[in-house]
């Protein structure tokens, strides 16, 4: 059949969430347009305020709408022990997983040669800048442990033989080709918990 | 953890589509802020739109955008065949499901005293009026194979009988219980085919 233009475009643009197929698309539009219009304008509406509102914490590179995030200006972290990570879902996957009270840097996913990912792309002059004249004593190396995510903890590692810092990478409780956003709480608190120092 | 508050509400806000609970939204949320944007803007806007812009078919009742539907304005459609449905999504499936060419008229719902939904709140004055005066020779009653879709359909055959309307139901393919919108198109179209006469 053929839907009206309007919720034509609406099933599409719902079929731009990730895990929606046309069948839930078509679900979620007709919730939304007979039961629930409220709830499609509040959606639209936070998603516009975010669009716009929402950029990277000019220090650690996490989704912030400020320009420093709150977990970098919350005195009560520990401003010598930094955690990298892949991306702002790993940095709510450790949050959420408790027991973390240091601070974070984001990379730009991983580096990957082939895809252009090289050091300059995924941040790692933002990373030594930031670690330039800091506090931070300790750099946790939580990338995925995934053959990338170690390269990646391994150049990162050899970039800071030199500045003295003490290195550790994250224990691989983590489940070998997983990705952390997906992995719960309790394996991802252990796993940080029980890092092994290799610098 | 505290989100910040543009991405809490966002998270908060994709919740409200059926089927999405907090850990789906939060992968939503991350992926339309870090890999596409475009997608939130254009989901945002085709909301905005249908919100603004679809209504309801003067003389079917099923969701549209301009006054009479692409279906009750088709001259290629059956004027003389009437399918009464419970929603618009029924009217989906059953387009979907290919097989019928002829018109639609969508219900509020079905009967449920208990509810408040009496004749009138479920549009059964509307179903009179539209039939009134029209090229209507048969109405197939395709409600939901429950026991509120069969009393609705009960109680419109016994408000058809003074009209010398031809009144069928749709055949008990539909697995007793079911609900129309969720049956796939090949039962659907055979439980169509196979209606039977009621009055
Ligand atoms: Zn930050
Ligand atoms: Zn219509």
């Amino acid at each position: 059949m053929s839907f009206s233009p309007l919720i034509r475009q609406m099933i599409d643009a719902l079929r731009g969430l990730p895990g929606v197929g046309p069948k839930t698309a078509q679900r979620m539009a007709l919730h939304l347009l007979e039961r629930d219009r409220a709830a499609a304008a509040h959606l639209s509406s936070a998603l516009d305020k975010a669009i716009a509102g929402v950029g990277y914490c000019r220090r650690c590179r996490t989704l912030s709408e400020t320009e420093l995030c709150a977990i970098c200006t919350d005195p009560r972290r520990d401003p010598s022990l930094l955690c990298i990570l892949q991306s702002p879902a790993d940095v709510w996957a450790v949050e959420q997983a408790g027991g973390f009270n240091g601070r974070y840097f984001v990379l730009k996913g991983h580096l990957s040669p082939i895809d252009g990912m090289g050091p300059d792309e995924i941040g790692i002059p933002a990373l030594l800048d930031c670690l330039d004249g800091s506090e931070v004593m300790e750099v946790i190396l939580a990338t995925n442990p995934t053959v990338e995510g170690e390269a990646t903890a391994h150049y990162i590692a050899s970039m800071l033989r030199p500045r003295g810092i003490k290195v550790s990478r994250i224990a691989h409780g983590v489940p070998l080709g997983g990705e952390l956003e997906y992995i719960d709480g309790g394996t991802l608190a252990h796993a940080l918990a029980g890092r092994t120092q290799i610098l």
